[in-house]
């Protein structure tokens, strides 16, 4: 009888997994960054919050950028692990600012738009030995940058190497 | 033998959501807000992102806000669903802009500091009748503030009436 529980149940925690993978599944992954082989994960826009920022990128204006992880790198940003385990992903979301009627009757500045380019980092030590542990991806409307882009990616984290290349800290 | 299973699914099933609640569970809720009485909402700040923001509060200056929705709120935004089903709970959270000395080495920009104040709208369409279905609440410090200030909430959101008091819109 025990038996017959634990296979309902098996049947039971399977389904619910494939619900979960239903869930997370956003649009098609489609192709992958250069150099690194890093896709869009799916779900990403339904992770956890790691903090916000407002910057300027050269050619590309005023931009809003949310910084969100997998439960692996959320866990690690609470409990202050470095570096971070393998199969974190960081996902930086940017969105130009537009402004928006309704917004701008009461707090006079730009509203969210729509997406402007998402960037991941995908930590594998092993996979990417070379480049920190972090294999890195830049997407403008589900397309990979060039391998040029993605050139400029490691160097420019190496400041944040104290804190394996991750710049951001978690937003309490 | 299926009643069996179907127990022993229940327990683990019961389990689980206790263990669910202990992780949801965050500070202390301590005090309500006035006129509406709103506590905080436990583990708000591991709610699904809905938009990000950068605005500037007189005597407060340049604050990032990130606005996050319990599972009712973020369905409802995904879905365009309106009025927002009762249970919806929005929070807007809101950090002073700081310099990290880490971050300016590459990009110049201000980083999120410390949380300076949290904002909650409940829904609730007949405890919250008189004020379009929803009760607000503004912590500062988890600490409410005082009567003056959240006799203003409601008046500042009417403007935005035609998506039942929300300004926000999910930012894809």
């Amino acid at each position: 009888m025990q038996r017959i529980g634990f296979l309902l149940l098996a049947v039971v925690t399977v389904a619910g997994t494939v619900a979960l993978m239903a869930h997370a599944s956003g649009p098609a992954d489609g192709d992958s960054s250069p150099i690194y082989g890093v896709k869009i994960p799916a779900g990403y826009r339904d992770w956890q919050l790691i903090a916000v920022k407002q910057l300027h990128f050269a050619g590309k204006g005023e931009q809003l950028r949310a910084q969100v992880g997998n439960d692996i790198a959320i866990k690690a940003f609470k409990e202050g692990t470095l570096p971070f385990p393998d199969g974190a992903i960081i996902a930086a979301i940017h969105w130009t600012r537009v402004p928006s009627e309704d917004n701008n009757k009461v707090l006079d500045v730009p509203f969210p738009g729509t997406q402007s380019f998402v960037k991941f980092m995908v930590k594998d030590s092993k996979k990417y030995a070379a480049t920190g542990g972090w294999g890195f991806a830049d997407f403008t409307d589900a397309k990979p940058g060039d391998k040029a882009l993605h050139e400029t990616c490691f160097p420019c984290h190496v400041p944040a190497k104290d804190h394996d290349y991750v710049f951001t800290r978690y937003a309490h």
